[in-house]
């Protein structure tokens, strides 16, 4: 991470024209504090006219030194995809509701971020996840993921059988609607929802968690970030594989996917102070009786 | 019912050949015994020369006075959504491996359909239930369910938003990866994988249960069979309804489906002594210790 | 149950002296519509002089046409315990929260109850569930449950054991915690935490929910309320039955219990127009989301 | 830990007479190979004369290089807690049944062992917990678990109320009968039941499981194993502290009980080829299909 900052990307939610204002609000508060502000391509599209340079994400990650994100979770996990491999870490600003991964508000944000750029924040290394499909002799897909890869059944099976093994050992073989292999930052998103533990986001774990597994005491496990880990579809050739809720991939019988630690993780910055157990206390509710 | 029982039919699972011996064997056994044995057709098509008539399964449900079916639950549950409208009562042989309908073993069959044409038999009613879609004044689909109506996500989205009526009264919106619909013979199939409970098979109950709900408040809800239910689609359009793992028809967004208790139960026979508790710690495996 | 009600019980939460002023200030309304008005001996205690005769909880069960109770869903448990037997309908107004049992609040409470007196309500049967402890040939205790019935590990032992049959017919042996018995009522309660489904207060049947079963596949079982439930004690001495949060009881190895419906159901009413569903989203958060 | 090992202590299940023989067998065997063997002294009083010196837990702990549990896992549990704080490294012998700690069966022992003495065994190394309770400025409790940690209701309560604070910082207050903090040697056993997820006992993380909380968000959460937990009792004073379903202590309102990482692991020797995922299948029957 290079500090002090001084090239620095804004970026906004995907069709999401509120966001215009607060960010060349923004744009317009770091310029006037000497930094080189430049805004995402995508983003650019649906604002006015302005004075800033645009680049695409990818020459972002290669060039800018932080990354500020105005949307929800959603826009930053797939952020941090193409940020991660490139260490350039992240702000966020959430647009109403406090989120896992954006915790400034459009209120705090110009405080908070000015703030920031005077070294005044805590730094937070999230794994992701690698997956590369292998048919055959050959790698027909890969990707990252900031939250989970899922195994699901498609649209016309049932249910789909598939076996997993960790560091090349056979761990189980399993009917379900599928596998969720999922980092610490995915465990308060879908994981949860199919009945998998919280992880706290520092942990260097991997869970998998069953999703309506046929036997009923296949529990989420979690292991080690190192291992690697095999899915091997059986006897079902409608099986797809999903990436983050962002992307996906159709797979055929006998396909083998590999799950592993990608080897750069996304480096998240909080204002000082900030706290995961409350943001986990204000999602799921747990300051409220019923 | 029709008692005593003349005519019988006799079905086999699918494409399965090792069926032919034996059901050939029992056709011989209760023609014998001076019954109308009728063969379905497409069963018949994996046998080899014999001297029974053929029907289809449509002509058995309006002829016939008993349907014996050699298989596994999957079989029984097909032949049940034919069978139930016509109250042709239904005697279930698993091939291995007891059954939650499948009570009878290709060992004890002979002896055991014996005992049962001599009115030695315990009936049970389960109900069915039935799902129709309206697009719409139109309705566009229906069919019957013996285990569950399930209204899922079909392959691109990754969550799908659902609102549900209970007798025209708002229960909730939910977004989860679907809902499944089931009755008490369903409540050990599907919906106890998405962690359902066990509902004894004489309940007039219906169960909701969702699918890796978001929120994670979203219990299964158990209501009279008597509710009219009420689901519609929001916000998705990726939604697929299945039929008991059997058929799926495609749904668009804001159509409605409707699903109810079917008028007719199916009928199963069970020997005299069957015990649904018995079969419950079998499949569960309550007998074995970890 | 006699309408038009004449003789009306007034009952408040124990030890709350904040529901004086609303009970009196009910009292008077409901003396000057001509109606006989008696206060709970219990919660007459924390009044200031009044001019209404007061009777103990056993005495209003005999005389009372209609027992108002202000407090919460605890209080209204305790009520019903007394006034089922003898058919007194209940109407429950909850102090500031919303409950399961209590619907008018304290503000809407004098106007709704007008309504209801003119015969403006909707009575709801529920059901109750008598417990009986027996000790070789004698019952050695026996209580009344409008939740639930508990069978649970005393403070010792770390686990215990028990045998359950329905109807005479063996379900199963179980390590657990306990098990909870639980009524419609009860679902959204203890039953509830302990990974139950929710049941229509309306359906006629009790559910059976394991505590922190040994064996995975223990799931949930709902049966028909007429089922008569016998849970025999093994191998453990330290084990209490408790009746609805409220009593409890030591129970002895080898002691059998005995759980059934209870023959009365407890009588509640509601304004028109209430809604269980309401209740259940309020009570469940499920309006707001994560 | 010593290697070549010289001093093995031999300790037996407590009260299980059929030990005896294999257990002398195993003295005989081992001494013909010029080790140093000891009987622990409790175990000794149920074996016929034998030659071989006797000593307590204690002293084996501070004087042998290898102990030899011949029991199940309750056994291993207990000695572990003595054996872990001096380094002594186990290996544990199953009666029948493959354990989670025991992996070694009668019947293989003396191969098995033979080939440990040599050198060929996998070495692991679990945690242990430590829970202090402090009550005003004093400790007045103190012990380990190599399972779990639990803080229950006792008798007479129906839900306690705490407070948890990892590393100082707020976590939550929960209602609910218990709170499990689980090694992962204990994710499969107390805290499993409870819900929580299998954690591969490599992992130096703790997790902490509600046990049938009232807020139903309220999920188990992993976190590393070098936090520092207090738990802050609320408002009950019937509540219990319990180390690995051994040992007990009655907590008082507003004690605080601070559970932390014990600074000596356990180490456990298996066989070459050991495998924990064969285990875990053999255990949760995930051989075996419905």
């Amino acid at each position: 991470m290079k500090f002090p900052f001084q090239n620095v990307a804004l970026i906004g939610k995907h069709k999401a024209p509120e966001i215009a204002e607060p960010l060349l609000g923004l744009a317009e508060f770091l310029s006037g504090k000497g930094l080189h502000v430049v805004v995402d391509s995508l983003t650019g599209e649906h604002l006015k006219a302005h004075p800033y340079p645009v680049m695409n994400l990818g020459e972002m990650a290669c060039a800018m030194d932080l990354a500020i994100v105005i949307g929800g979770d959603g826009t930053m996990l797939n952020i941090a995809r193409t940020m991660a491999p490139c260490h350039v870490p992240l702000v966020g600003v959430n647009m109403g509701r406090l989120g896992f991964l954006t915790d400034l508000t459009l209120e705090n944000m110009q405080d908070t971020i000015a703030a920031m750029l005077e070294g005044k924040f805590v730094t937070e290394q999230r794994l992701l996840l690698s997956a590369r499909v292998l048919r055959g002799d050959a790698e027909v897909c890969s990707g990252l993921a900031f939250n989970e890869v899922v195994v699901h059944r498609s649209n016309i099976s049932s249910m789909i059988e598939f076996e997993v093994r960790i560091d090349g050992e056979y761990l189980y073989n399993q009917r379900a609607d599928g596998l969720i292999v999922s980092t610490p930052t995915g465990s308060t998103a879908y994981a949860m929802s199919a009945g998998g533990p919280i992880l706290h986001p520092s942990l260097d774990v991997i869970e998998l968690v069953p999703i309506s597994p046929h036997t009923l005491s296949n529990r989420p496990i979690v292991v080690k970030s190192t291992a690697v880990l095999e899915i091997l579809t059986h006897r079902c050739s409608d099986i797809r594989l999903r990436f983050d809720s962002h992307s996906s991939y159709d797979l055929q019988l006998h396909d083998k996917i590999v799950v592993t630690r990608h080897p750069e993780p996304a480096c998240l910055l909080h204002p000082v102070g900030h706290s995961y157990y409350h943001t986990l206390r204000e999602k799921l509710l747990w300051n409220q009786t019923l």
